[in-house]
């Protein structure tokens, strides 16, 4: 046995009982009222990493929330890894279909249940056990710089300028990701892309206040009847998305590519009774795991308007509002393709209404390379713990700030997600798996091992 | 000067502060946590019409809210008005958008602002203050009766049940109301008619949880796209409704009718002004006076679903919902338009999605014939003080609970409302100008007694 699983297994409640922890924080950036929990949320973080071994660690301040940098030098000469990881949360709400509560983590059936559990805190934090793992058993192979940030659910609006402003702070041979999913336990695999994003916010105002439906209405246009329309026109009669130009920077998967994405395995029946839905549904002409993965998509996120309280109101309400957004594929730009959608929904607005729309925050696609050493390093470590070799996958998520990376420190990032697509991300009940959890920090040691020999050779 | 002129002259600061207090109570029907605030505000009422010389007053509970029933019989050979009103208000929300608190009435430039102020607080109140009047003055030429329901802007789901076992209680020669509107003070108009209501609430249910948008988006169908899509269908290009059957039993006016409906005083450009929009919406080939008179509407009172607040959360949701209603002409039947427009909803329910529709209220239409002696006391008693012929109209709004007196009481109802299109009835800023709710307490008396004379001649 490796001096480090050992370490891990007599460690391993301690673990995660810090995690439990930090679950307990609510750190969800999108909240303006979570702002004093964001900075405690760093400031446990700081804490984490200097207990682990970090020679150093600093809490950046930016616009937004902060950044959390840390970092454990062994030799300069050395490859660096520097892993990215964010401790911001998605909001909680719907909080009545939790079964327990959000921050309030609970341990059922071998699982972790509390927002963030796995995305991102349950994944960012195996690194920092890895790390504590291998400087108490003196096998730490690579430099290591942690950098982990408070706004990824709000699409990292101030990591650019922190990155564009500490590039030699920053520097490494490759980025490590631990923010995606696998098929399974039994079927590992390797995210090789994540989705770009536009999202944009649409504001639809008809009369100048909330009326009475009935001295009113059937006279003047009603927002929410004008919304729907707006959104029902997104999607033609086959899925497509009718917005011009959606599809004109997609590059078109060859024939050959699809066919070895059709060899992943699926099982459409398993996968409907996961849901609770009788059919499929989405763009004609592709399967379910292209739609996700290859397709760009458009999704409405958020709907309101007029009464929404216990009983009935007879209005016809003053405004009405969506928040909608596109997963974007390689090739496509969030810049360009935000314009496009927020030209789209000013250019249908329906007399007798008007249309503000914004964006929210947007993000660039990103693609990995899989002949590079971080991708067989990853591979490889896996293929140590899992026993199989993982398969390699187009994510349907994104990670914002994964092209800047890649622009600003001109390294490569590769993906090593332990997550499921059931944890139910950004959903109530959000969980993490256990075995999940203690398989990731016992496989990151592996990865830190092969990419330093596969350097160094 | 009458005497009851004078006397309402010296009373009028008692008459409004009365009213204040009645409209601090939050009587809000349709939520559950006012429960208290409704039996609060009956026995108001009961007060109320105690010291304006009622001889007995009774709460009447039901399965919902209580009716307050009271009387005044001077001689029972005499005639007898039986007034019907609510103390119940639709809820205050968007309450951000109110300029004062909805239950802190205060009075600026002229005019009540808080909920119910006009619908219908206000307007029962001239009744009750009505009645003091002559009570006081020793004028009272007519039996008195009062009816005040809390159910109103719920459907008065109870009031029927109350009526149907207290005939002779109600047994009266008209049913006076003043819960609608006046197309101005310089062009005073009494309402004809009311429209009916079907209300319903559609569920739209995708997958069983709320879902990761870059996970599943593109694969699973979105209750929130659904939905939208269904209330699009709604209306065709021109606005027509598509629901099959929806225009069946309606009578289409004669064009004598529409020509003299026509002759309404109306301002386009004014009209749009006070709205703040642009261009006037609905059915082709009818005018806006039509549009919101003689022809059944469908508006969306309001619609919610997946993320609602501040920032952006990229989820697929797992539930959209809506509250839908329809307006009813004479002649269609609510009972059989609701089933219309549940089985429309669920019959367009998309593969991918549940559908779940269900009625929330409905009313029928009611119309009152102008060659009655009621409608001839009303319009004389407007002449009376505004002095000039009041214009029958067709009003837009609803009163569920029309159709069921006539048909057990066996008696026709006649309205005499002082509110204006404006007042912001179901909408923040509800009003009430001091002037309609003097001028209304000063006709009433009139109706009284021309409607005594002219039952006596």
């Amino acid at each position: 046995m490796k001096a480090w699983k050992e370490y891990q297994e007599q460690n391993k409640d301690r673990f995660l009982n810090e995690l439990l922890d930090l679950l307990r924080i609510p750190s969800v950036s999108a909240r303006s009222e979570h702002k004093d929990d964001m900075t405690r949320c760093a400031e446990a973080v700081k804490q984490r990493l200097l207990e682990a071994g970090a020679d150093t660690v600093t809490i950046y301040p930016t616009d937004g929330h902060p950044v959390v940098y840390g970092e454990k030098i062994i030799d300069p000469s050395k490859p660096t890894i520097l892993v990215y990881g964010h401790y911001d949360v998605q909001p909680a709400d719907p909080l009545e279909l939790w079964n327990s509560g959000p921050f309030d983590p609970v341990i059922k059936d071998g699982k972790i249940y509390a927002r963030g559990s796995c995305d991102d805190k349950g994944q960012f934090y195996m690194h920092v056990k890895a790390l504590e793992t291998m400087t108490r058993t003196n096998t730490l192979q690579a430099n290591v710089k942690f950098c982990i940030e408070g706004e990824e659910e709000v699409g990292s609006p101030n990591l650019a300028t922190f990155v564009k402003a500490n590039k030699e702070l920053l520097k490494a041979d490759v980025i490590l990701i631990s923010d995606t999913s696998m098929l399974s336990m039994e079927t590992p695999s390797i995210d090789i892309g994540v989705r770009g994003l536009s999202y944009i916010e649409v504001e639809v105002t008809g009369p100048n206040r909330d009326l009475h439906s009935g001295v009113y209405g059937g006279a003047v246009a009603n927002p929410v009847t004008m919304l729907a329309k707006m959104i029902a026109s997104c999607h033609d009669e086959n899925n497509h998305i009718t917005i011009p130009g959606f599809y004109d920077d997609v590059v078109e998967s060859t024939p050959e590519e699809r066919a070895k994405m059709a060899q992943a395995p699926f099982d459409e029946e398993a996968y409907k009774k996961d849901l609770g839905i009788n059919s499929l549904w989405g763009e004609k002409g592709y399967t379910t795991n292209e739609r996700t993965g290859i397709r760009p998509t458009l999704e409405v996120n958020g709907i309101w308007g007029g009464y929404t309280g216990e009983g009935a109101k007879t209005v016809l309400p003053s405004k009405a509002f969506a928040k909608i957004s596109c997963r974007l594929v390689p090739n496509q730009s969030s810049v360009k393709m935000t314009e496009k959608i927020l030209s789209y929904f000013k250019s249908i607005a329906p007399a007798g209404v008007t249309v503000k729309a914004e964006e929210h925050h947007g993000g660039e696609p990103y693609m990995t390379p899989i002949d590079s050493n971080a991708y067989k390093a990853a591979a490889k470590a896996i293929h140590a713990t899992f026993g199989k070799d993982p398969i390699p996958v187009r994510g349907g998520g994104s990670i914002p700030i994964c092209a800047l990376f890649e622009k600003e420190l001109g390294i490569k990032i590769v993906f090593m997600g332990f997550g499921l697509d059931s944890d139910n991300l950004h959903s109530p009940n959000e969980k993490y798996d256990l075995f999940n959890f203690y398989k990731g920090i016992e496989t990151i040691p592996y990865f830190h091992q092969f990419f330093a020999e596969m350097k160094n050779s």
